[in-house]
């Protein structure tokens, strides 16, 4: 590296050279082998930090001693989102086109605050995300941004909400001093909705929970009712969180009967599609989306179940001008002569400094095609209903859920064993810990009507039919060596 | 690429190989030279959106086509955030180190939402925030994670403050019949804590923009004042942020009698050190976070100042069960089995999804060493003194504010030209986009007590005293010609 002291600035380029070419393979070979990992990491808390040294090092290191600790320290401690058998939470899967485009993008190293400091941020995001619509058959004309994750791209759209309540000034009085304001999400919404309602000062307790019916969708009544028995104590509902596949078990809400009643309330519809939104990009499965013409905001996460580099995720609104007064605070040492003819993407969102995200999307749609895309999207959703009928064939197990996509809701439940649940919870509970500390497989679990339940969800580029039948029959023999004991 | 129709997954690796090396060859040339382009990009608004189609291709292309846009769209349509004469707002800086830890963390695509999911990632996070918490000698015991922005970390600290007061329950009621919660920052403090008032709800308002004097540093008398008179008045001052290197001027905040008003006052003391933070890495500069030791929570961006590509924002504070309280809910899928012994890093902030970041910052500490890190911002520093040194000695320029660290706001005011306040603004105004209109240097402004100021942070690697001192001359023939005309 020479004499730091002597030259500052950046490491010799060459360095540079030589390792990223060493890295650009390993990464190659990794993402050809990463079944060679145990897929959920195998080691205790604090092991990882034992490798490390307490402080930092006082003089440089070189690039490849860096990577031998990588291969020492870091890629034990990793759990494999890489590995096919990764089939936990939503098996988000990066590609390799968005690899490279996230290297190009750290490359740049542009911040994308205003359109003037670097234009190509800007409208190559505004491009992406209006192809990604355009895909999707969102209405033509909705704006479109990225943001880091669902959870900042929901806070967002609910603080656009609060702010199209035309009779406060949120904005510059704040909430004191007003009616409690109420926010409606089903049961079976994701755990950021809550989160935002905390955050934006709305309270945990002004929430409201709608229940969901056997299928796991919001009942669009009951969120009718709530909503008028808040307005008669005197709350003040403004937005309901309808879901396009939910976290537990991907149920879809009845968007057009909940567009209804915030229609006829006057409340802003934001719409989770986060997960499921991409499956809109098959014509046979556009259905998804019936009603999400009419929502307000409605966010979807590339980095999901479209091929991009977490993190990725895209916050549409029909009211761009909302978002905008929620959150637009342009100091002097950020105005530039630009008027109306460019977007400065910061008045949109808490977060004033901007990766060059769009970046590693446009490299997936563009690598992939449209057709592509299809063509990967129909495979897990194949995959998801082959492990569906291989659960309903088994007189040892039963689905939990209707899958609408490729996520799989499913337990033991042996034919000749007790009903007793506490005792089937247990056995679940046994059986997943089991599967996951054989490295093999990673699945998740979550609790439906109070049950313990696994769930499988197939969303990487990398899990094929033999992999999947590989991961059926390690569930099934150690549910097997579970029942022996 | 193969027919993805037939065989779905990722592409043919051998074709991310070859492009993988194509691109880091390109990268590094790209580094070596990012002076050949025009700093601030010469497009117009739309035209980089002219050059790219209005949908998504139907069929994938290769990998090398969608370069080829990027070297003819792109490119041409970024500021160069790399150039060394890049000197607006502050001048992040990437390194060849975090770029290769950029690289792989998009290559590893973990979601370190939980320990399990990546026990490395919340490990190496936690011991390389505690690498620089040490490096900048803040208080043992601090608990830090990293945020995207210095806006989102922010928010978190001010949602924690907000969480701190013990007689409300802000978490389950919300501010709804609560008093006006007040916050206070100097006029001169990043508009990121207004916003962050704004989404919090506790509404514009009722951030207190507290006097700043000569020196742009905030006056803590005229603090204790304005929390006084605010009690008297009803509301409920809760949280003070103070400022190490505000944006216009890069002052310093008196942190030690801001830390005395708020014990005072029983106030939560966040402290925005985002761009100066890292020059307490320096022993001789330790002095400017003096005081912080008794921050509640204090922000510092390795993104700004500290070598490291975007986004990366480290949040410490000294009291992490408020910020957990402020933002932990664990749904049941997202329970695991671990308790108190890992940490669950989404636990603290709005983001559940959680990229890789502690590896860029990781590579970036280890390549250059803490010396290494020294030698290159007392360069930076040294090159600051050396601007103020020219301004000084010359009759048409007068320096504008003190320059602590390496930013620089001056004016030009010619010797015998006239002394109109607004006469000399339009001059400021005209010169600063005649000197960023050549493309051979990007300053961006301010406006300090009214007057419209050029400002130079100097914190890019591959600045040299020989590109400041052709800026310098640049800045100086634009205004001969200027008032030549």
């Amino acid at each position: 590296m020479g004499d730091p002291e002597q030259h500052p600035g950046d490491i010799d380029l060459e360095a540079f050279r030589e390792h990223g070419h060493e890295l650009v393979d390993w990464i190659a070979d990794y993402l050809a082998n990463a079944e060679r990992y145990p897929v959920l990491s195998q080691l205790k808390p604090g092991e990882v930090k034992g490798e490390l040294p307490d402080s930092p090092p006082e003089h440089g290191e070189s690039l490849e001693a860096i990577f031998r600790d990588v291969e020492s320290t870091i890629v034990p401690g990793l759990t494999h989102w890489n590995h096919p058998n990764f089939l936990a939470y939503f098996a988000i899967t990066g590609s390799a086109p968005g690899i490279l485009g996230e290297l190009l993008s750290a490359a740049f190293n542009v911040n994308g605050m205003l359109w003037a400091t670097s234009p190509a941020l800007t409208e190559l995001e505004e491009t992406v995300v209006d192809w990604l619509r355009q895909m999707m058959a969102l209405p033509e004309g909705w704006f479109g941004m990225i943001q880091d994750t669902a959870s900042v791209s929901t806070l967002c759209a609910l603080a656009a909400a609060r702010e199209a309540i035309s009779d406060l000034d949120v904005r510059e009085q704040g909430l004191s001093g007003a009616p409690p304001l109420t926010l409606y999400a089903s049961d079976q919404a994701h755990s950021s909705i809550a989160k935002a309602g905390i955050a934006l000062g709305l309270g945990h307790g002004n929430v409201r929970s709608v229940p969901s019916d056997d299928a796991f969708r919001m009942d669009a009544d009951d969120l009718n009712r709530l909503i008028r028995a808040d307005r008669a104590d005197g709350k003040w509902p403004f937005a309901v969180a309808a879901t396009v596949g939910t976290t537990s078990t991907t149920s879809v809400d009845p968007v057009p009967e909940i567009a209804e009643v915030c229609e006829r309330h006057g409340l802003w519809l934001h719409v989770d599609a986060a997960y499921a939104g991409p499956a809109a990009v098959l014509p046979e499965r556009r259905d998804v989306l019936d009603g999400c013409d009419r929502a307000d905001s409605l966010v979807v996460n590339p980095h999901k179940w479209l091929f991009t580099p977490i993190d990725c995720s895209v916050l549409y609104t029909s009211r761009p001008d909302v978002l905008r007064r929620a959150f637009s605070l342009v100091p002097e040492y950020l105005k530039t002569e630009h008027g109306d003819e460019a977007t400065n993407l910061m008045d949109y969102g808490v977060a004033l400094g901007r990766r060059f995200r769009g970046l590693k999307l446009w490299y997936v749609l563009r690598a992939f095609g449209v057709e592509g895309i299809r063509a990967r999207l129909r495979e897990h959703l194949r995959l998801g209903e082959r492990l569906v009928a291989w659960i309903e064939a088994d007189p040892d197990f039963e689905l939990m859920a209707p899958a609408p996509f490729s996520t799989v809701c499913f337990r033991a439940h042996p034919d000749d064993w007790t009903d007793d649940e506490a005792e089937l919870d247990a056995l679940n509970e046994r059986l997943l810990a089991r599967v996951n500390a054989t490295g093999e497989a990673y699945l998740s679990h979550t609790k439906l009507h109070g049950r313990y339940v696994l769930r499988a969800s197939i969303g990487h580029l990398r899990t094929t039919e033999p992999h999947l039948a590989r991961v059926w029959a390690l569930v099934k023999r150690e549910l097997s060596t579970l029942l022996s004991e």
